[in-house]
């Protein structure tokens, strides 16, 4: 397995087989474009201005020279094949071109200590997929009992709504308590308060790439691969009660809409190769999947995930969800292709979200709705305090990582914590 | 009544009291800001070049030099109140720096027959209220009968959804009937076709501007006035036979992501003042509606609203339905603050629709889906054709006008004719 001159802790997340891509900004200065490699960030704004990507896709664009990923999200697989293959390069223990050239790696290498991150790129649309089936059943037996735990569309249609893009923030942004309208036993009157349930949902989300389609001309699922441009760590801070009182009959809206937090690094799917495994069978839906969401190379990836919170004043982070991505019952490409089946445009920057990433086994929910039955019985963090739903002061981690015949990689992790609602 | 120099035809929706603000082309140069004048279009990059813009708030901006209005909507109501006045005096009778000064008028007047209308302003996210009881009960009749029409949450919520933003075009486009899933008897398979139950929705939709407020600060009722910037005609095309399959839990997804057509013309709040009137009672919200919805300047617009159908080769459009915008349960200022209860960020160019505008009365129902009662009674158009839900190659044309004491001022027509569905 190739290495880097640059020395890359075992285990970490950010070896020279990942590599992903991140906006950061330094002493003040305007956010960069960059890539992880260990405990530092090549910047690739500098490694393009100094003439460092020569390939035919790259040669001439000032992709790297922006303060979001969104123009080379669009520039499509071929240049995010090409500035792979050429930041590998320039890291690799053999490639002395930046080893050896001690300004430019005094210009283009920053320690990640000293930088802020900021969201990876502006993010025209964001849509969140319902596509857990272990989560969607737990969701349906707390709200309809276990007979009509799954709704009759569910195994035909990767269910999903339009989410907020104003409220996505990157990881390490505190997160205000919402303040809404509550009605928790559903017959008397509402009120407005703080939010009692404040939940987390452990997500991934994909970053749309390449060319949008046009209005009208929907996206196949052969197609969808060179869409997805790579993915994330998501939390999708959820508000139960208000969620509970708003949702019928057009579904979840101030619920979802005051934070939503991501992590900072994307890991391309060309990274992502060497941990491809099946996606979960569809016979459950009979005859079979309607024409539009078959695929020539169903697949999905075997991406470990985790949640742990760790109260205020507290160390111990108590892991609360161990999960995988690999459970989802609908894949990426299904996603795109029944997103766009109607025609929708989908632009570079566009996030689409998997929904709640929940599995069977004790500590598979990727929720605490699903954790305590919607909140019916409280889990006991490290040091014995107890959670139904999140407090102020807690804050919640989600971490996500992948291994295979001695190749490893991470996606670092999503954080944030929960700040006490306005008076 | 001020009049103009320029000629403005009786009836003309563009009169000196107007002056909306949208964005065009010509002659295949960028998109620039305009503001219409009777069939002609002032271009006000042009002015601003030329130093004709002194007052405090624009006198040091470029706002006009850009190919959207997010920039000028940004800027909030001052600079919005400035620019207004300012255009509203060159264009008066009586001032002649525009009107003598041949040169210049030359270079700013854009006849309307020559220009390209683009979408006003890039829309970071959309929203679709629900606001309409007249539309919610029919709505709901339909689905769950007279006696549970309205849902229990609909008198103390404005309800809404997010909607999608990369699939919102400017009036004139054509709009493709788009392919689905569908599920029409519930009980059977799904199968994927083109969409059989194809309408429209009479709506309006309101531009955000101002500066954003930040994550987790709302925006109250008082303070929403100036975060209002300015409406457009709306009609969100839907595919009711999608909708019925999809719907739940999460509500619409594909059935509205397809198309959403807007009027290119914004016309402003300033514009809007001597239309104001009374809103509706909220008296059936017992005991009344919650705090953070009750307001201090409670109003609506009496804005006459229309919407005509005219089938492929017709030249005699009927009138299917006569609205007003006045008729809405919920205001923008309550839309805009419970939006943001629970600190959503409310950027410039969001826009906020208010949903289905339906009455009383024979022609009172903003969609088909109420004019028919869910497909059951065919409308008669002119020259006999009848109608369940829409058909290829019908063109639907949504207006809107405001009199009073003599001022008028229109919304121009928001238009799309329905094409085939791909094979
Ligand atoms: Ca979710
Ligand atoms: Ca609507
Ligand atoms: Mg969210
Ligand atoms: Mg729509
Ligand atoms: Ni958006």
């Amino acid at each position: 397995m190739a290495t880097s001159w640059l020395a890359v802790d075992p285990g970490c997340s950010f070896t020279l087989q990942n590599l992903p891509y991140g906006v950061f900004s330094h002493s003040a200065g305007q956010p960069r474009i960059g890539t992880a490699i260990g405990s530092n960030i090549l910047d690739l704004a500098v490694l393009q201005s100094k003439g460092l990507f020569q390939g035919p896709h790259l040669r001439q664009s000032d992709c790297f020279s922006q303060t979001t990923l969104n123009a080379f999200m669009a520039l499509g697989r071929p240049a995010w094949t090409e500035a792979r293959a050429r930041i590998q390069a320039l890291l690799r223990a053999d490639e002395p071109a930046l080893r050896d050239n001690e300004e430019l790696r005094k210009a283009a290498l920053i320690s990640q200590s000293k930088a802020i991150m900021h969201l990876p790129a502006n993010i025209p649309d964001y849509t969140d997929f319902y596509a857990s089936r272990e989560h969607a059943t737990t969701c349906g037996t707390i709200l309809r009992g276990k007979e009509n735990a799954l709704m009759p569309n569910w195994l035909h249609i990767p269910i999903a709504y339009h989410g907020r893009s104003s409220s996505i923030v990157v990881s390490g942004t505190p997160v205000r308590r919402p303040r809404g309208q509550l009605n928790p036993d559903s017959n008397a009157q509402p009120h407005t308060a703080a939010c009692k349930w404040l939940d987390f949902e452990l997500e991934m989300a994909a970053f749309i790439g390449g060319p949008p389609n046009a209005l009208g001309q929907p996206v196949s699922t052969a197609e969808a691969a060179d869409r997805l441009f790579g993915l994330v760590l998501m939390n999708d801070w959820s508000a139960r009660d208000i969620q509970k009182w708003e949702g019928q009959p057009l579904g979840p809206f101030t619920a979802k809409n005051w934070a939503t937090s991501i992590s900072p690094w994307v890991v391309t799917f060309d990274a992502l190769q060497p941990f491809r495994c099946e996606a979960p069978g569809q016979e459950a839906t009979s005859p079979q999947v309607q024409a539009y969401l078959q695929e020539p190379d169903r697949h999905s990836f075997n991406i470990q995930l985790s949640v742990e919170i760790t109260p205020l004043g507290n160390t111990t982070p108590t892991v609360i969800t161990r999960s995988n991505f690999k459970h989802l019952y609908w894949t990426l490409e299904q996603m795109v292709a029944h997103h766009s089946v109607t025609g929708c445009p989908m632009r570079p920057g566009d996030l689409l979200a998997t929904g709640t990433i929940s599995c069977d086994g004790e500590l598979g929910q990727g929720s605490l709705l699903e954790q305590t039955m919607g909140g019916k019985q409280a889990v006991e963090l490290e040091g014995g305090e107890k959670r139904t739903f999140l407090q102020d002061g807690d804050t919640v981690t989600m971490r996500g990582w992948c291994e295979a015949g001695g190749v490893g990689l991470g996606f670092g992790s999503c954080t944030g914590q929960v700040v006490s609602a306005h008076p």
